[in-house]
């Protein structure tokens, strides 16, 4: 029998088709899928484990897994093998090796989420999976303005919930807005430590509304400061989030 | 009973799931899609021209159409009707009043497509409908100078068919190349007075060849003078191109 290596994967992935990414018994899953193509390209059994568990319709171009896997040839060849086996909605991005106690979801220093919107009248048929439409105008500017009071450490009760036996406490490092070429399409990208449960998809749903003049900056900065779940009052689609990436302090991964 | 009026529209469609543009009687096709939701919203038969009869897995934002309307409210109750009537992946984004004898594709004056590359080892989920994926690396530059010579009027037999009596003298006004703020994706634009049967899909087939070493520049410059279909050895895929915009002479359409 082959010794065991501490692995770890870059995923990307389609979630139109997945509910989410963390194992279910009778769902498709993201986790699932990665599971039996490491059974099916390996042999045997293999949990893997990833850096967060994405909601149902959320994509993912950086999401962080890590597994134990016995293989003797080059890593490229197990990337390889398991693109082949995999369906098309997901694929390995990229592949190495690990410490032996690498856990993807502990270890990683900061996510990076990326909330795509469509602002524009029409609905569009090629960007129906991956950006929330909006046929109403905002104001890009005064929700980058508003996204100025995420910066730093804060209690972000109102906008998410901890796991059991956590705080709400996070560190946002980056949040901003930016028009793309297509200038329909507008982004929001934001970094933090770590991330409570639905938080980017409240806080773009907050913002949004402070784009169309539903809430002032002020208010929004209220929201945050008042930690009361219950002040929020839209929350953004899953299918308009991406979790870009996922970073670690130099040398836990290679 | 109510007058009809030359009505034209901008449709974007996700070409994945159809036969292409034009109708087929056995398959689903966009002109069919079309033709459906005009007779249900407007309760008559109604014929759909196009200006592009794009192939089974090419995409839109910028198809144009024109039809004999009879509606007798404004034009813009018209048009969320039909996106509201028509399936997910495809809309009309725009719609308006033409002339009397408005033609789509024989009043257009210039067209423009883009094809997309994924130029990275390993496949995209998120990118596999709309981009074709090369695992092997291409040189961006060198096909950009490739596809200078492919500026002002030529005869482009090598790279497409012509409609039975048409020539194959085409003008191309622009050919460009670019690299994405995400670089594994690579875009080339072209525009042309009109295209040959499976023109783009044949240039950017043979300029790949260009960015892969397989071809020189000079080797590419003399299939186009040699006017033999028979020297391209490589057609891109049609998930790959889009038809962007179709552009008409001013006052042509409202």
């Amino acid at each position: 029998m082959t010794e065991t290596v501490r692995l770890w994967a870059r995923v990307e992935y389609d979630g139109t088709d997945f509910f989410g990414f963390q194992l279910q018994a009778q769902e498709r899953t993201v986790q699932g899928e990665l599971e039996r193509a490491l059974q099916q390209v390996t042999g045997r059994e293999t949990r893997v484990t990833g850096a967060g568990r994405t909601d149902s319709g959320v994509h993912a171009r950086g999401q962080m897994i890590a597994f134990d896997g016995a293989w003797r040839h080059e890593l490229a060849d197990l990337q390889r093998a398991l693109n082949a086996v995999l369906d098309v909605d997901v694929a390995i991005a990229k592949l190495g090796e690990a410490g032996a106690g690498f856990h993807p979801r502990f270890d990683a220093r900061s996510r990076t989420y990326r909330y795509t919107l469509l602002v524009r009248p029409e609905r569009s048929p090629l960007e129906r999976r991956t950006a929330w439409h909006l046929p109403y105008p905002v104001d890009v500017e005064t929700m980058a303005r508003a996204s100025r009071c995420l910066q730093g450490q804060h209690d972000f009760s109102a906008f998410g919930r901890p796991p059991q036996g956590d705080n709400a406490v996070r560190t946002v490092s980056r949040a901003e807005w930016a028009t793309g070429s297509d200038q329909h399409l507008v982004t929001f990208d934001i970094s933090a430590n770590a991330f409570l449960y639905r938080m980017v998809r409240s806080l773009v749903g907050s913002l949004v509304q402070v784009g169309s003049g539903q809430l002032s900056p002020d208010e929004f900065e209220a929201i945050l400061l008042a930690h009361d779940p219950g002040r929020v009052k839209q929350v953004a689609p899953a299918h308009g989030l991406c979790l870009v990436r996922v970073d670690y302090d130099e040398g836990v991964i290679q």
